[in-house]
């Protein structure tokens, strides 16, 4: 490589390195906002906040990063690029396109737009009160479609949007794994909705000392091989998981009084997400490939540590007895009782409390609606007659108001059109991955049973975490199980364990 | 004023509040790292504050700052400023000149040399090894007497240094001021030296429990007015408080289990900090103006609240009780005699661990040998030598070695010289301030006695607090008290109370 280019490649690192440092500190602050900052004191921080992100998003989208990317992405060049580099180089590139074809009023009118919209959000939720929310959503989308435009309409209009959350994922791809999740999962569900051998929850009711929640939440995070230092575990309303470097992966979880699953499965939950960001390679550190590669694989990762493993017979057959000394009021509860209790499905009108199965119907709701959004000129005061429909048809019940049905979820007051699908992406990848794993390694279950899940953590560094984002989903999806993605895996695995739980 | 003016003072006010914003992410990446951060995360977080501090110089010694500065420096339009706008425009030119005059090479090169020579000092300290770290200290005093020619040489060199910390401070003041403080103390010294009437310490080494520590500091800060929806109390190595905006102002303490008054005097201490950077004026939110007015103003908060108030008789009369409820060991103890113990005074080599009377020795000690570094010739070899010929004169012993003595503090290490004094001044500020507010409150001590300390924090609000830093330190103690900088008030306050104290 000429010495000119290598300079050139030396100031792309460094300028993507630099960009990475504004991450860690927006980061750092929404982390604090969420964990105990005090509340005189977000206005400043928002202001702050907003300010760092103007100026990543400047660095992203400058002379300079758009010289260096010049440079690097000629033909010549690029093919001698270490993979590394490579990849850091597309993944700039996109996002300098992605960026530079929109306007810089259209940018602000957006920003200006949803901060005001998500507030309108939660009054009309909270009053149920479409029509209060209604004309902001009809100017969010009118704004997407735009920006739709800019960015360029791949095969439908909400292709673009998918793209966003998950690279290359298309509505061709998404329209036939679902349908396909759909056919199995509808009538699997009206099965078990039919079945006498409901389980029992009762003894869940209880008040449990929160002090020994989050012991018990501390001990699992430990046995799964979270590295306390490279995080530490706090508490928040809402569970999340932050990654400010691989050596710095926060996560949250809230202890609820009444409900002692809240919490072991959120710490389960986002602990996957940061086993992720914590086993990521040194090699890829201060690049803007130290993340996961995409909402849909991360998804799977949590997903794949929360259900398949955590509310899977063998790991209680490990824990329970552990759960029950901290929690004495289940001592006279049977493991095969907790763990029917902790499976029991039901249809529900709200996503964040649905079971490992109805939850992919509530997404296939959300990702047909946007995608008639979208494509098909569906109007946003149409939006809950759909809805309801759709919900009386898949899962059987319908919202007694909007406040539980079209306005539950905060996404669209933000303009998050597409994301949706990334859950259910997550289940099924996680589904594909737990049967390459299981076959690869005979005493996965055995492992379990034995408390020792850290064979299960190499595992997965070694196939999916060191990469980060240094590969796509497709490419890791291809690499690990053989395949693309196939909503078969989810399907019999979920098939399987309702089966026996339900005796159907 | 000229649009052209008033656009240039909007876009000056617009860059002042971005450094502002800087400022706020670097103080609370300082913080977390203090209190918390996973180690791991270290190497990472550190290059991400480098880069912070590094773009908030960038920005204080632009090429935009230099225009804003020149419009409106100019005499015409300073004039017509407002108060707050004339300040800031002022405070940004002198920062902008300092930070100008000095070429890039030299500022890289002192950062290179501080931070390795922070590690030197550390093992040298640790060995007592002044040949290990003499070469550094060395090269810093070398490049600050460069930097000192570069800034501009006042008074003498030394005054350089000074005005750094506590602006318009020169040698001159201080040699008079600290000439009469210890004309007044050394003798006050040996009487208390020589007295029969030594409190009782012996019931201070007990064990006390952490919890009830944290708890009794909690109160102590709500009963001083420490706003909790402003700031919050942790737990670091050492205690210290953190202004990020006048909304978010923290505080730390570190709880000692066999040491109940270490928690409790650092809590008072960075709670008077905090009081100060919590009543900034809502006018100066968003300005370089909404912090302290220098280091010595700010301690002379601390130290009010920590001693003046703290270490009262009035105080304990009043708080004595809860403590003993919080800590049944102290319950034989009498008020007293607790009263007595909390403020014994002693000759010792540690200045971090000293009373309230000898700390001034220490400081007195360390600004005549930085003076005699910088205006006489002194030799970094020959320091240990000046330091323990110091101790013995000023205080009566000589340290064993010198981790014990020339090499106790941090300060040196990072080319802190001048700061020092700022500790002192803070006590002669405190106890001038304390000297008009019992003019100004007859009540004083019966508002403490009653447990009322609000009127007393309204009182340093209206006088000192909402100024931040639109006043000089000098203006403000002359506004506040009606004379410049005296020490008398110290040597009365401390005579009055120790020959109480030790019946002297």
């Amino acid at each position: 490589m000429e010495q000119q280019t290598q300079q050139q490649l030396e100031s792309f690192r460094n300028l993507a390195r630099k960009i990475k440092s504004y991450h860690e500190a927006i980061g750092l602050l929404h982390w604090d906002l969420r964990t105990g900052a005090p509340k005189k004191g977000v206005p400043t921080r928002s202001e702050t906040l907003g300010m760092l992100s103007t100026e990543a998003f400047k660095l992203q989208t400058s002379a300079d990063m758009k010289s260096y990317l010049d440079t690097l992405t000629s033909p010549a060049v690029l093919e001698q690029l270490e993979d590394i580099d490579r990849r850091q180089v597309e993944d700039c590139q996109k996002e300098y396109d992605r960026s530079q074809s929109v306007p810089p009023e259209k940018v602000q009118a957006y920003t200006v737009l949803t901060a005001k919209s998500e507030t309108a959000w939660e009054d009309a939720k909270h009053n149920s009160d479409f029509a209060g929310f209604s004309p902001y959503l009809t100017d969010i989308v009118k704004l997407k479609q735009e920006f739709i435009d800019y960015w360029g309409v791949k095969d439908t209009r909400y292709d673009t949007l998918l793209d966003m959350y998950e690279p290359e994922l298309t509505v061709e791809k998404v329209d036939a794994v679902f349908a396909r999740l759909k056919a199995r999962l509808v009538p699997l569900q009206e099965k078990i909705n039919a079945s006498a051998n409901k389980p029992n929850t009762e003894f869940l009711n209880q008040l449990f000392d929160k002090d020994q929640q989050e012991k018990f939440s501390l001990f699992i995070l430990e046995q799964m091989g979270y590295d306390f230092e490279a995080g530490r575990l706090d508490e928040s309303v809402h569970p999340f998981a932050t990654g400010l470097n691989p050596g710095d992966v926060r996560i949250t979880t809230n202890y609820l009084q009444d409900d002692v699953t809240s919490a072991v499965f959120s710490s389960l939950h986002e602990g996957g997400h940061a086993l992720y960001e914590q086993n990521i390679d040194d090699s890829l550190a201060g690049t803007l490939l130290a993340e996961g590669t995409s909402m849909g694989i991360h998804e799977s990762q949590s997903r794949l540590w929360e259900n398949m493993i955590g509310r899977s017979l063998p790991f209680w057959t490990r824990y329970y007895k552990d759960l029950q000394q901290h929690f004495p009021q289940l001592s006279e509860v049977e493991l095969e009782d907790f763990y029917r209790a902790i499976n029991r499905v039901e249809s529900s009108l709200i996503r964040i409390e649905a079971d490992e199965l109805t939850y992919n119907l509530h997404i296939i709701i959300r990702y047909e609606i946007e995608k008639m959004l979208f494509n098909e000129g569906l109007e946003v005061k149409d939006l809950p007659e759909t809805w309801n429909a759709k919900y009386k048809e898949y899962l059987g019940i319908v919202p007694p108001n909007d406040g539980m049905g079209v306005l539950q979820d905060v996404h669209w007051s933000g303009g998050d059109f597409g994301y949706f699908a990334s859950y259910s992406l997550g289940n099924m990848y996680a589904a594909q991955i737990l049967h390459t794993l299981r076959k690869e390694m005979p005493e996965f279950d055995a492992h379990i049973t034995d408390g020792n899940l850290i064979p299960i953590k190499e595992w997965l560094t070694d196939k999916i975490y060191r990469y980060g984002k240094s590969r796509t989903p497709s490419e890791l999806i291809v690499a690990v199980t053989g395949e693309e993605l196939n909503p078969d895996y989810l399907a019999d695995y979920l098939e399987a364990k309702y089966t026996e739980i339900y005796k159907l």
